[in-house]
């Protein structure tokens, strides 16, 4: 398999966290979204939209959509799984994933604050702002969503989670670490957030989410 | 169950067309946005994010996010199913939908149009510029990656798609239709999109998306 990507977007690194959780080679081809090599001919005419990452399978198939690769991955290669053994408990765990993946990381994605400040003429403070708030709010939301699990898995007579979800990664923490990661480097406040950075913490910990950290990726700041 | 949602909201609209789809008798409990009901606490302390739609189950559990909700209902009620039975098309079909629920709607959101227009004092034509510029973009991107899969699908010996995916309504579908529904709203330039535009026809016309459409609402107008 290649994974296109870029190391410090925060979709790539998703998928980097699953497979490293899978234990799955696979050949790592930078793609420099700020050269905007995504946007270059050999890599957006195998992509409808030129995004990274996507995964070229060895059958030539891409796969594009971190959240959508990553489900793939769990189904071609069930151990360990990224997701729990009842419909309930995985209902919940797309929901967290999908608070980063649909809430927070969109409208804080690079084209937008493209969009902003070139084609809207907002200074970077207003940027810098903007990333804030909805990374800031989005991440409550996350803090007060892991609060209603708690108290639902305490109710259902289950251990309190170590991780977002039980004491084992999922894919609700292949989502968070890297929304941490970007709201650090933004300078977000992150105080006040005692479930959600005890679940970073306790995930960023595991060897498979230091192997596929931005500073351990090949094009490392490139 | 009860869904709590907005006849106009997006995300509701998706989870009453798989609703509709299943054939799922469900309670519909309206949650009025614009009069910010979402915020109130009668609604807010069952959801970590203050957003439509939330399904609740019989047994008391609260579910949110629209995709996360929709898989649970497919894996509790799997006929007819709205994932293919094979793990690459599952992998395209969800993309297809994340291309819709993670690129297009989460920065036309009701909330974000707001802060352009409150906290930055953008005018009325640069929201709606804005809204037709990612609307038109992400579905000019779903266009080309429905014609890299029809690529795709012809290689596999596979017959043409109807549908976003073969003759038969998937979770793709379920986000296509809301979202078409949304930009005609907002005036988008839908021309020069083929395969997308008949997708959307092909699936409107069943009568579960007519079902499910915002105007068949209890709330509708309101």
């Amino acid at each position: 398999m290649k994974l296109f990507n870029y190391f410090r977007s925060s979709a790539s690194y998703r998928v980097r966290i699953a497979l490293a959780l899978k234990g799955l080679p696979y050949e790592y081809v930078p793609v420099h979204l700020v050269r905007a090599e995504h946007r270059g001919p050999g890599y957006s005419d195998r992509v409808g939209d030129p995004l990274v990452p996507a995964l070229e399978l060895d059958d030539g198939s891409t796969l594009v959509q971190s959240m959508a690769i990553i489900e793939y991955l769990d189904e071609m290669h069930p151990q360990p799984p990224l997701l729990p053994g009842d419909a309930l408990g995985r209902a919940h765990v797309r929901a967290l994933a999908q608070m980063v993946a649909c809430e927070i990381h969109p409208v804080n994605n690079l084209r937008v604050l493209k969009y902003l400040t070139q084609t809207l003429g907002r200074e970077e403070a207003e940027k810098t702002a903007w990333y804030r708030h909805w990374a800031r709010g989005g991440l409550e939301a996350f803090e007060r969503q892991l609060g209603l699990l708690a108290r639902a898995r305490e109710a259902a007579g289950l251990p309190p989670s170590r991780l977002c979800w039980s004491d084992a990664p999922t894919l609700a923490d292949c989502c968070l670490v890297p929304q941490i990661f970007n709201a650090q480097r933004f300078e977000v406040d992150l105080s006040g957030l005692p479930r959600t950075m005890a679940a970073w913490e306790a995930a960023s910990a595991l060897p498979a989410f230091e192997a596929a950290h931005p500073s351990a990726c090949p094009d490392a700041g490139g």
